[in-house]
């Protein structure tokens, strides 16, 4: 089957957003804050928005099911304070949840964190554990920066970070690295912002520790990893020149994987011939980043299935790996869904060229 | 001839970063401050500090010229304030312009700005004026980030850099984007902070109409361009996303240019099937980012040359273009000096592959 491991609820109804803007401006003033029961979206709007959306385009592309989350850029974890994210991280896992029960096929859910600038990430320990046991999410969006572009909480790999990996290693969960909207105007969002937080939380990782102390612990670098196949003969060379503990840049394989969020071919069989093809899973962050079409050849530039179909390089066993195994291994619990649906993980459509 | 567009003076005498340590220990105390002339370094010194790095390893690697610059790391425009900035810069272009009147054959001087955060980019233009109209150097590196990770400047496209540019355009030389070292704990210098602002500079460019105001503008974004060719199709995606002025990417290509600090083989070879190859300045940062032997081939990881050479992909007239070329062109002072010199632009060493 075809797994995109990322992909975002970019069409939600606009009645969220407009709950969302009355709960930022009711900021210090409580007795006018929305409640969460004020938002009302019925099972038809949900559809409606779905089927004409995400789940139209899986079918045309050819998928099969989408690891699905809140909108990244709504994320927003820079506006407001640790209780309007609380409040706006559970009314936004509550949608992807009520998606993923009309559309069990099709969508397992992954939460968003009601991370806070300078709070800790312990405190987001409750609605992950929410998310995963009592909602049926298989991840985790985790944002490096809650600052919105200005980078002033600490790296990834320090220790306040620690309550909230021990828990990710207990639920048996990996987390995408993924930063929500930019207000620093020096970074767009989805073209420096994502790109610069995949490839700064990869060399924090390379740099660190971390995979010592938890060995289980798993991250998903999304948008092909940002700039690191690009420059992966740098960070293998500085990973040589980390004099406190120099380890080769294939020591972080175990823990460290990417998805396929690049947007043209020549990008994607790079990556492929880069990237060992077990680290690399499927992903196209439809409906997101990049909305349009080509106009040199007419197809989606995030429609990336159709780019590793090109890759002649891909066996069928590499295929698949992308394609199903690979986010079956870093997801266990979407593993073990699919096993329960009869759907062992040796099950395989063939690959089609187009 | 071989023209390497990216080099800094990471070799100089440590007497020099002792001068640094005791001026920033200063700050607030005029008396203590040291002068410009206390700083000696012989011609001797020089000499053994180029002849035993850069131009040893120019010569190794079939090199011919490059363009240095002080280090890159050591600008450090976050450090100390508008007026320490100013005399810093001044004493690391001295040293630069120094190297280059010892070895005019191997070296052309391109020169450090006084920048600080939060100062106008106007008070940068007397030490522009100074390098290269005195000194003979043939471009500056300019930071979009001179806060040292917290961009907390405005980004490139701002109007207060308007009046730098103006005189860019008047001296006619191009600006490489290049930040100094990250106080950022967020991120690595050469890991993470580097290849990030190259990607950020991109994305505000892309943003703006800033070449319509100034044609004849060019800057050149090193590292490869940071993320940029990895994700093409994102950018071509977004360049005609943008409601305002929407263009297409390609619309930049006459006033960006990339350099080829891509530390293997893949990458450097990719990037010339995805960059046009008129966009493509050979440059290696050697010695600098990653200073190391792949120890799978025993080559330096930064020989960026060895990449090139191995590209089956290119034709005599790219190579020509890549080694020479492209960064006479973008370089006009430089021509005009191997002109002056009697080697004219036509002039070619044949690509020698190994």
């Amino acid at each position: 089957m075809i797994i995109d491991c990322h992909g975002h609820f970019t069409t939600a109804p606009k009645t969220i957003h407009e709950w969302r803007r009355k709960q930022l401006d009711s900021i210090g003033d409580a007795a006018h804050a929305p409640k969460k029961s004020d938002l009302v979206i019925t099972d038809d709007e949900l559809r409606a928005a779905i089927e004409g959306g995400q789940l139209k385009q899986q079918r045309e592309r050819g998928g099969d099911l989408t690891l699905f989350s809140p909108i990244a850029g709504q994320m927003g974890h820079h506006l407001g304070n640790e209780q309007t994210s609380t409040v706006w991280s559970e009314l936004s896992n509550d949608l992807i949840c009520r998606v993923c029960e009309l559309f069990p096929d099709n969508f397992v859910g992954v939460c968003q964190l009601p991370q806070s600038p300078g709070v800790a990430p312990a405190n987001c320990i409750a609605e992950l554990r929410r998310c995963i046991e009592q909602l049926g999410f298989v991840g985790c969006n985790l944002n490096p920066d809650p600052s919105g572009g200005y980078w002033t909480d600490p790296p990834l790999t320090d220790r306040s970070w620690y309550p909230l990996y021990e828990e990710l290693v207990r639920l048996n969960v990996p987390a995408m690295v993924h930063v929500s909207s930019s207000c620093n105007p020096c970074f767009h969002g989805t073209g420096a912002h994502y790109i610069n937080a995949d490839t700064a939380a990869f060399m924090q990782f390379l740099l660190s520790d971390l995979f010592k102390d938890f060995p289980d612990l798993r991250f998903v670098i999304p948008h092909g990893g940002g700039a690191v196949p690009f420059h992966w003969g740098r960070y293998r060379g500085l990973s040589f020149e980390q004099r406190a503990q120099p380890q080769p840049l294939e020591a972080l394989l175990a823990n460290v994987f990417f998805d396929t969020c690049v947007y043209h071919y020549p990008g994607v069989e790079f990556m492929t011939r880069v990237v060992p093809v077990d680290n690399i899973l499927f992903g196209s962050e439809m409906i997101g980043a990049v909305k349009g079409r080509d106009p040199n050849t007419g197809y989606f530039f995030d429609d990336t299935k159709r780019y590793l179909d090109a890759c002649t390089n891909l066996s069928t066993e590499d295929r698949y790996k992308i394609f199903e195994a690979n986010t079956r291994r870093v997801y266990p619990r979407l593993d073990a869904r699919l096993r329960a649906r009869g759907g062992s993980a040796g099950q395989q459509k063939q690959p089609v060229l187009d």
